[in-house]
């Protein structure tokens, strides 16, 4: 092995000359190290990245080596194993609706995921509001569980992609975060290592999301199925707007509840309908059939209730009380409520996720920095959505919180969230965009 | 005071939004605060600096808020105080010459000087290959020399511009040492806070010089001339060659022995009108007359010996021999020397000085890193200069060194170093521009 110079690597970056594939090797094995690269070192070449670049050749090198820095998952499961991702929304709760019909057509979903910050929320989150909920599984039960129902959830664990977490945080102090290889080197790395052969992809963009503009959402979708592709790995990605919240609810047991009531059969809804779509592409990426057959197959999970069983029982599995899936009042109520009115005539014309999410975040339903705690109970149920006309006295929407000052702080925000406009707007379609790495 | 956030530095630094002079200050107080911004922090923004740029108004900032870092010096002297300061080159002994003409000329030259790095020489090793002498001056005992003879060169002290200390150690490790903005701010700090009202820059440019072309020393002169401005101080920089060495001399006491040559009246040489020029330079700011008289004044301090008495006062005054000025033999001799000699008919058209001050390492002139010794004798005197014919046994240089090895492995590096070429080439001015702060 070459000797390594991380000096080196910072003047190559900076002036725009790629490093080696050993380079970046020895880079990321430098982050992880027993005597590792100083942060200051690191965090100069994070900036110089920001700043200079990276070929799509150094980003896919970059991805793989951070997904060898810890533990590379194998699974050994009777049929297709698939994972989802999504860069982060408001009201997005794709995961419990997409992973349930995914498993009841088939589909083995062993799922990692996280807790929500600032804004967007977390899937961990939202099911810890379900009574008994535990997302701390051991890899034992976690295989078992997989092997028998079709999935579960666990937190991710220090151990997938250990060099990602280590320069995430020092990203995250440095304002080195907002480069697009670093973030597709950041997800896709977790993505690989967490061993799945399909993976779909949901690229949020607009104001709610990281991703503010089409052009930096279709970049990072384009990085990241070239990560996958060289990692010899089905990948499709699809791009959101995130320019409204998805679906009618924001909050951890209120997304629950609007997921059962997918699962129960109201899936012609928008949130519905974009489920089964990203769930027919995951069967599709799976060599399930045709596009229609695929489309058919998820939708029948839905129609015949079968999926609905399959989130019941992981619920069980992972201590959880599966009667909410029946009686979602069961899940946590908030203690306050009230209803903000349209105040005026006219259609929405904008439903700001980003102020939303903060809104919910001021309710109780998020928190700001990792040590806060949540609120499962709080957030927002919205009664109108994007292109709907209302009248004076139209219900918009009805916070949730444990406390009236909290109502009070958020009302404001949210009526700054809203835009009513005297002309209808032009419909937006909620899929703006599908890659795919194709077979 | 208003709070001050580091990430947010960074990141208007990074986007290209000019950082306020609050934020300027606070940020270069956070440097060497007691609770110090954390180097992975300062080293984001450095690179941000490197990528990004600075204003000319955030460059004259952060030089002033730098030179407030640590002390400020005052001199209380019955004449003008100057200064002068060259960015680093390979033969560059004109310090040695400029001062003690300005000293007989009734300016005082309270000096600060450093070692040399690499391939460039610095003026307190010149000096110290003189027997006995010494730049460890007390405050007391340093004030007291310049008001008796005009002049004192002092080791830097880690008390002047310790942010400039702090942060340029930072740099040499980050690959952020090229921004011209930082190279003015981390010169003219350190030359402000010595308290000098006019000061002269020599700014190398070529091979040998740290700014490689035209453009960059240009714009590096324009920076340091505003700074100075701002900081209402008298300043001219001068643009110089350093494609070439300055002189016949590289090494210590050959550097040493040189000056005295100038000094002790041959001033008609390259480096002897250079000399003059520079010092008629220093003269007319300070307000000493026209062009013509300063000239004449500088001219007449060397043909009539006054120059070369204070030199030799000056080294009396500092521990050394002062009879090296009259017997150069005095100086550290070397062991070994070797000639080399042209070996084809043609001119010199090119002696790469960054090539020949790295040869001067080898030969043991010069210290690669901070730690190394180095060997006073040691070096290079030049016979042939650039545009000059030589025939096929015409020497080219001598080497000198303690060991016949240190002389094999230079020989090979001033072959390369040299080229000989069929035709004359094209005169190359010494000094290729020069620009004032004007009254």
């Amino acid at each position: 092995m070459a000797v390594f110079h991380m000096r080196e690597c910072i003047r190559k970056t900076k002036q725009g000359i790629p490093l080696t594939a050993e380079e970046i090797r020895q880079l990321v094995a430098g982050v992880t190290a027993a005597e590792p690269i100083p942060d200051y070192q690191l965090s100069a070449w994070l900036m110089a990245v920001c700043l200079s670049g990276m070929t799509d050749a150094e980003t896919a090198e970059l991805t793989m080596a951070m997904r060898d820095s810890g533990t590379v998952m194998h699974w050994d499961l009777p049929g297709a194993v698939a994972d989802k991702h999504s860069t982060g929304g408001v009201g997005d709760k794709t995961t419990l609706i997409l992973a349930p019909i995914a498993a009841a057509c088939g589909i083995y979903m062993p799922k990692m995921s996280g807790r929500g910050l600032g804004h967007t929320g977390g899937t961990i989150d939202k099911l810890e509001s379900i009574p008994g909920f535990s997302t701390a599984l051991a890899p034992d039960r976690f295989l078992k569980q997989v092997r028998e129902i079709g999935f579960a959830v666990a937190m991710q664990t220090g151990d997938l992609a250990p060099a990602d977490k280590k320069l995430y945080a020092l990203r995250d102090v440095t304002e080195t975060v907002d480069s697009i290889p670093l973030i597709c080197a950041s997800i896709m790395s977790k993505k690989l290592a967490t061993g799945a052969d399909h993976i779909l992809l949901d690229v949020k963009v607009g104001s709610g999301a990281f991703m503010k503009n089409d052009t930096d959402a279709a970049e990072l979708a384009r990085l990241m199925l070239a990560a996958a592709k060289a990692d010899r790995r089905h990948c499709t990605a699809v791009l959101t707007d995130m320019d409204r919240p998805l679906g009618m609810c924001i909050g951890n047991a209120l997304e629950v509840r609007e997921a059962i009531e997918v699962l129960a059969g109201d899936s012609d809804s928008e949130l519905g309908q974009f489920c089964i779509t990203l769930a027919a592409e995951l069967l599709a990426m799976t060599g399930m059939g045709s596009a229609a057959q695929c489309r058919e197959a998820a939708q029948n999970a839905v129609t015949e209730g079968t999926a609905l069983e399959r989130f019941a029982q992981m619920i069980a599995a992972q201590g959880g009380d599966p009667r909410v899936t029946e009686d979602p009042s069961r899940l946590p109520q908030a203690r306050c409520s009230r209803i903000l009115t349209a105040g005026q005539r006219g259609w929405i014309a904008g439903m700001d996720s980003e102020q939303i999410g903060r809104a919910s975040v001021l309710l109780g339903a998020g928190r700001m920095t990792k040590a806060d705690s949540i609120d499962p109970a709080a957030g927002i149920v919205l009664h109108a959505k994007y292109g709907d006309a209302v009248s004076d006295d139209s219900p918009l929407l009805t916070m949730y919180a444990a406390k009236e000052s909290q109502l009070d702080e958020a009302e404001q925000m949210l009526r700054q969230a809203v835009t009513i406009a005297e002309a209808q707007p032009a419909p937006r379609p909620l899929i703006r965009q599908t890659y795919s790495t194709g077979e």
